[in-house]
């Protein structure tokens, strides 16, 4: 089974090579090759099988054909120009996000087999606000290019998935928490920020209420839907390629207690709340809570609860996050 | 107020032209110019200001910039490869719908001022079928190339007004009938057929049963919306610039009738049924009705009943469409 990850190097990409290397197989067939693409490639992760690395553009079709070379069975589609990025950068974001992605369908089209590939969506496509309970029909009306581009990635993957080209499965992911690294200009950082910071003694704060809610996921639980995505049978899938995987909703009050639960009274002291209007502003947009009705009876795994995102970040992250700030 | 109407040469652009040469104003404000693009541009109709005539393809950035001069107050973008072409061409669909939406936009963005942009979209990029009744705040998920482009077109429209590049309204238009010309390879095809060959004396036949129910409009009601678009206060509209006019759902023992009453008896006896499974599975996905409660309360004019439809074909196009069969 050969396999690409296009985005390798990033936060997602990272943990998803890392899990293939140590599994060394995929629904009980062996992994006979990884191709690892991104505009800056990381060391690959020690496995069993070859592991190639190729740095490249996204939006050039001639690299993105290399890191889907002929025999491909599954491509990983995660590279992306994120949200503050691409709202920043109206242009870079259609060229990777649009562009790049016709790239990868051209790339799978001239393959023999049509590759299963699992495309990175994102909850960010929605709109509906606090209130909302994205319904699995829930309709895609974002309120940001990145949103924007994405929904467009699916529709025409969507399509080329029913003429027989590839074989794709869209996730719509939630807030990926804990990520490692600086608070950034994202205006999801709190969510991580307001749990990793603590946990590294240091204070952060928080620009939102403590009944906001947010739809997240763990790193773990994003790759294991990564995973199912690239097994599961698609022909139950008919037309609707997108999947709304079941995330948790939770409260910033829920997290914080989750934080004192971790790191104790001395954690949760660290963080004080100062509402920032334009953070809130952008946020408050975002659909709090989905369904995921669909998700559940196909098989992909609930995301448990913020304790245990929490314990994951302790156990996966905690120490390289603390070297890489010592480091710095 | 100068305007450009890209697709100038196709059924409804040609109506749009003619409409605006006889109106020589638009809300009050004089049309001081209007540029016609399209791979083949028709002779232009007789006006009282200047009209330009462009030829040229859409998804060539260069000309379509020729096309939106500086100072366009109002662009209408209905240049399209339709839905059979694109089904089957997925290249050249990609090509002209997506690629070429993108040089429009390209080339409004390079405006002083961002220009009005009313752009054709279609029921095409529904599905449901026969039951369904479409909401205002109906999902997108497309069985067609076509449908996904044009769908594709209106998130990158919508996207772009939010951020001022333009002001988009997206009409999903309903199929427009009667269409003047020969029957054709469109599925949709026979829905004009069923009238106009009888009103031309010609026997036809129908591939579907009389109860079969259809989402229509008249080509003088098609132009309404587009002026009403071009013209309305868009601050209403919010981020979402995707606007379900209010078509007419007939079936087909409805316009058969209508038929009676515009030809007689003998007009009505040159229909026969005769099912074809092939065009059946086709257009028993597109949605038959829509409930198009925010057009209307947007004042876009509601669709009258079958025999005004009728009454249009034979005041404005049955002459020519007879002198075009004599000619052949
Ligand atoms: N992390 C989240 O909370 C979250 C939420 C929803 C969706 N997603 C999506 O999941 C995917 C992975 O997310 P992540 O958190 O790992 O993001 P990330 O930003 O950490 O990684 C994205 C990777 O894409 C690469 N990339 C960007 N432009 C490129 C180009 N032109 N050519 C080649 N590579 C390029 C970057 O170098 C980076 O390594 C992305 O598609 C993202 O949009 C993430
Ligand atoms: N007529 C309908 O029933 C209907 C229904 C829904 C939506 N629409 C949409 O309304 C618009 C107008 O419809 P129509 O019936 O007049 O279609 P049409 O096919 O009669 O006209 C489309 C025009 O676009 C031009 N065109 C195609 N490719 C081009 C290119 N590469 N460069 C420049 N011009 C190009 C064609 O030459 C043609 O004149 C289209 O966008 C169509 O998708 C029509």
């Amino acid at each position: 089974m050969k396999i690409t990850i296009l985005g390798a190097g990033g936060f997602l990409g990272r943990k998803l090579a890392a899990r293939l290397a140590q599994a060394g197989e995929l629904n009980g067939r062996a992994i006979t090759g990884l191709t690892l693409f991104d505009l800056n490639v990381p060391p690959p992760p020690a496995a069993a099988f070859p592991i190639r690395r190729i740095p490249g553009d996204l939006a050039n079709p001639a690299t993105v054909a290399e890191a889907i070379p002929p025999g491909t069975d599954i491509v990983f589609h995660l590279a992306a120009v994120v949200s503050a990025a691409a709202e920043a950068d109206f242009d870079l974001g259609l060229r990777v996000n649009l562009q790049g992605t016709l790239a990868v369908l051209e790339a799978c089209r001239r393959l023999e087999r049509a590759p299963r590939l699992v495309f990175t969506s994102s909850v960010a496509s929605f709109g509906g606000g606090q209130g909302a309970v994205v319904p699995d029909d829930g309709r895609q009306l974002p309120a940001n290019s990145y949103g924007a581009q994405k929904a467009m990635g699916e529709l025409l993957l969507q399509d080329a998935s029913r003429r027989g080209m590839i074989d794709a499965v869209s996730l719509r992911l939630p807030t990926v928490i804990v990520r490692p690294g600086r608070p950034n200009k994202a205006a999801s950082s709190f969510v991580s920020a307001i749990v990793r910071e603590p946990l590294l003694g240091l204070p952060t704060t928080c620009p939102v209420g403590p009944d906001f809610a947010i739809w997240v996921c763990s790193p773990r639980r994003a790759v294991d839907w990564f995973l199912h995505a690239a097994t599961m049978d698609t022909a139950v899938l008919g037309l609707d390629r997108g999947i709304n995987p079941p995330g948790l909703s939770v409260t910033v009050a829920e997290l914080l207690s989750a934080l004192e639960a971790a790191g104790g009274q001395e954690a949760r002291s660290l963080v004080t709340f100062q509402p920032d209007p334009a953070i809130e502003a952008i946020v408050s947009g975002w659909p709090a809570s989905f369904a995921a009705t669909r998700a559940k009876a196909l098989g992909f795994a609930q995301q448990d609860g913020a304790e245990a995102i929490l314990d994951a970040f302790l156990a996966d992250d905690l120490k390289a996050t603390k070297a890489e700030r010592e480091m710095a």
